[in-house]
């Protein structure tokens, strides 16, 4: 088969066999296949789309090109959760150990912060002793003893998908849905969950800028992850404003350790606890449509057993037990609490009386990327004490002056450049702004 | 400027800069922009085309890649023909003769046979001795001299299209308008011409299969030329049949010979005068409206020009000054005329009593790449005394087994290769076909 061949039936419109798909992408490993001919091929995909057959079997073939996690002999059931990314976004490190206290096994499979978006690993990072890479054995070992473990992807887990997101990453393909739903499935898939639940972000701060669009990925995951044989829940969440009172690495730590002793902004609980609630149900129902890990079946019981969960201690246990497990210093976490915090540090104060119509996501998350909470490159360090505490959010009456949120840099010049974005991003008015739910939608294939 | 960004802009659908084009062409020229960025940036060009203003600006850079036949100290008119492509195409042959007795001059630079469609240099290096290699000096003289000369494209013409063609060759981005268009204008430019007459060739035996895409084809050739300014037409002519009545290579030389002798085919003869009838308007329209070799102002002043070329014996006289210039033997060519054929010999024969509906050009051509008269890569040889001597066209009325083609292969082998094309390509019925014009639409902007 010839890869050209394959790049003219995507080109026009055709669905490609399984096969015709594994032309391009195992050639593509072996070094078969140029990289002119996969963009030409990427760029075909990204006009003409894929069926979610298409898509499920180039997921396959990316899983295929590396070792997945093997989780046998564990009991389960293994559900994971995975964002697009947002801002603010710490739900990971409150989510796993509420799922956990539940009775559903965690391997937990996260990123880094690029661009404007967080990573869970910094975040994890921030902590005193943490290491986000274990090897399959100690991340196996964790998960049977803790319930749930936190790691980065290995170089083994579908390596695929790091040359075809470099080659995306350099031809304009990023943006395509069947695209974007491979490279996160298969990931997610390799680590060995039967069941997932994503939270697909929406709006300004977020990868999908539209709730059609977001709306379009969400589908395709669940539908794609569904004729892969998986449990899946795709719940659209607003990510116009950054989740929760805190933006930062070491701060979001606290934020959630805030969280899990049941003092949680409320916007954020929502969030963590609708989703927490999905992996409950994902994990209970089965073939049988009986309570695999004798958890809830339906979103509401499952959101209850979650409070529950916050209510009775048990997950911020299972929370400081992952931390020692992977190395944290417990009593230096605690320590720093509410005071590690750069000494480089400026206040964002209202420009005018009236009500905070909205602080904008996005440009926080850029102004992150200068203060040393984020990064553009993939190499570049990031701050553990940096970033932004919020003392007033969307809808807060504020009077001229009043401060809005302590602004921390990793130096001078940092809070210099992020600056004109940090004041932008705060829009004050006189009228109080509209609510807007924060979980959207949600798509189900259980 | 980032390739990817430029990529990105045009994937959205936006309009290029002249500035952004050249990020991607001198880039990838001068090796800083990879192929793997390139190849993505033609597909997106290819779904998302360019306006005839990047058309241009494309075919300007690409032009500037090389260098230029610099024609100057020679008077003019400078006019060429380009035919995107057919099957039994000698036109070149006939009409740069033509053309240059009506005061004209030709610098015309030629293409090879490949796939199903003919080769003017194949066709003209089945005379013995004819060259199609000369350096500028020779081109020069040979047109200053002769009123027109025949060569190939050198390697210093235009290098980013061959580094182009070859890419798209294997990306499936070949069928693009404007990345033809740029293709074949900066060739055409290069070598000189003011003004340029497009043969676009439309149906079966075409590169357009349907008028509309030829159409296309053509719009795009004259309005991007005319913003080079370049004086343009752009003839849509049909490629369903054959054009005359022998396809081959010598075949072809024989058949040019016949018609500038004033009996040739009517088909070819009425193509060929409307080509270089125009090649004369163009020719003459100067900007102040004079006629500045003093030709023709009108097609039909021009046509009666061509015809009074033929009957006088001044082009066929150009053109045996042409074959002895380019080191052709003209008595060893006309002792050949009527006798150079392969000993390989095989008779097409009606199959029904009727009438001959259609010989498909296509498979006629595609035919003739088994016989030897074209060929599938551009690094196989041809055979000058193979091809097809057709006795009966579409329309004739024939008896059950009366011959209606002559067919010349390289061995017996190659004729049964070809045969079931050959069969198929003859479709006889018991009516007439309706007739329909070989002209079918002009484009021009003088």
């Amino acid at each position: 088969m010839r890869a050209v061949d394959v790049i003219m039936k995507k080109r026009d419109g055709g669905e490609l066999s399984r096969d015709e798909i594994a032309a391009i992408v195992n050639g593509y490993v072996s070094g078969e296949v140029p990289e002119y001919q996969v963009s030409a091929w990427l760029m075909a995909v990204f006009f003409r789309g894929m069926s979610f057959r298409e898509t499920a079997d180039l997921t396959d073939l990316m899983l295929r090109s590396g070792s997945r996690m093997d989780l046998s002999g564990i009991a389960g059931p293994f559900v994971d959760k995975h964002s697009t990314g947002g801002v603010g976004d710490k739900v990971s490190l409150i989510l796993a150990p509420i799922a956990a206290a539940c009775g559903v096994r965690v391997p937990m499979m996260s990123g880094r912060a690029l661009g404007h978006t967080g990573g869970t690993l910094d975040k994890l990072e921030s902590i005193p002793g943490y290491t986000t890479r274990l090897d399959e054995a100690r991340f196996r070992e964790y998960i049977e003893r803790d319930g749930f473990a936190m790691t980065g992807q290995t170089d083994a887990i579908v390596p695929a998908d790091k040359r075809l997101y470099s080659l995306r990453d350099v031809t304009a393909t990023v943006e395509s849905v069947p695209l974007i739903t491979a490279s996160i499935l298969s990931k997610k898939v390799a680590e060995g969950a039967e069941a997932l639940v994503f939270d697909v972000k929406s709006g300004p701060g977020a990868f999908m800028k539209t709730v059609d669009d977001a709306e379009r990925l969400a589908s395709s995951l669940v539908r794609t992850g569904q004729a892969m044989g998986k449990r899946i829940v795709g719940v659209i969440t607003d990510m116009t404003e950054p989740l929760g009172d805190k933006v930062g690495n070491f701060l979001e730590v606290e934020e959630s350790i805030d969280c899990l002793e049941g003092r949680g902004p409320a916007d954020l609980m929502e969030v963590t606890y609708r989703l927490a609630a999905w992996m409950l149900v994902a994990a209970g129902n089965d073939a049988a449509g009986n309570g695999a890990a004798g958890v809830a079946q339906d979103v509401e019981a499952a959101t209850r057993l979650c409070e529950k969960a916050v209510a009775s201690g048990k997950a911020l246990e299972l929370f400081m037990r992952n931390v020692r497990t992977q190395g944290g210093d417990v009593d230096r976490m605690m320590k720093m609490r509410g005071s590690f915090r750069s000494r480089h540090v400026r206040e964002l104060r209202a420009p005018a009386a009236g009500y905070v119509r909205s602080i904008d996501a996005y440009k926080i998350g850029l102004a992150g990327v200068y203060l040393g909470v984020g990064r553009n490159k993939t190499s570049d360090p990031v701050a553990p004490d940096v970033g932004f505490v919020f003392e007033r959010r969307k809808g807060a009456a504020v009077a001229k002056g009043d401060l809005v949120a302590t602004v921390y840099g990793k130096d001078e010049a940092s809070l210099d450049a992020a600056w004109p974005l940090v004041a932008e991003a705060l829009s004050v008015g006189p009228e109080a702004p509209a609510a807007s739910p924060l979980v959207i939608k949600e798509i189900t294939a259980l």
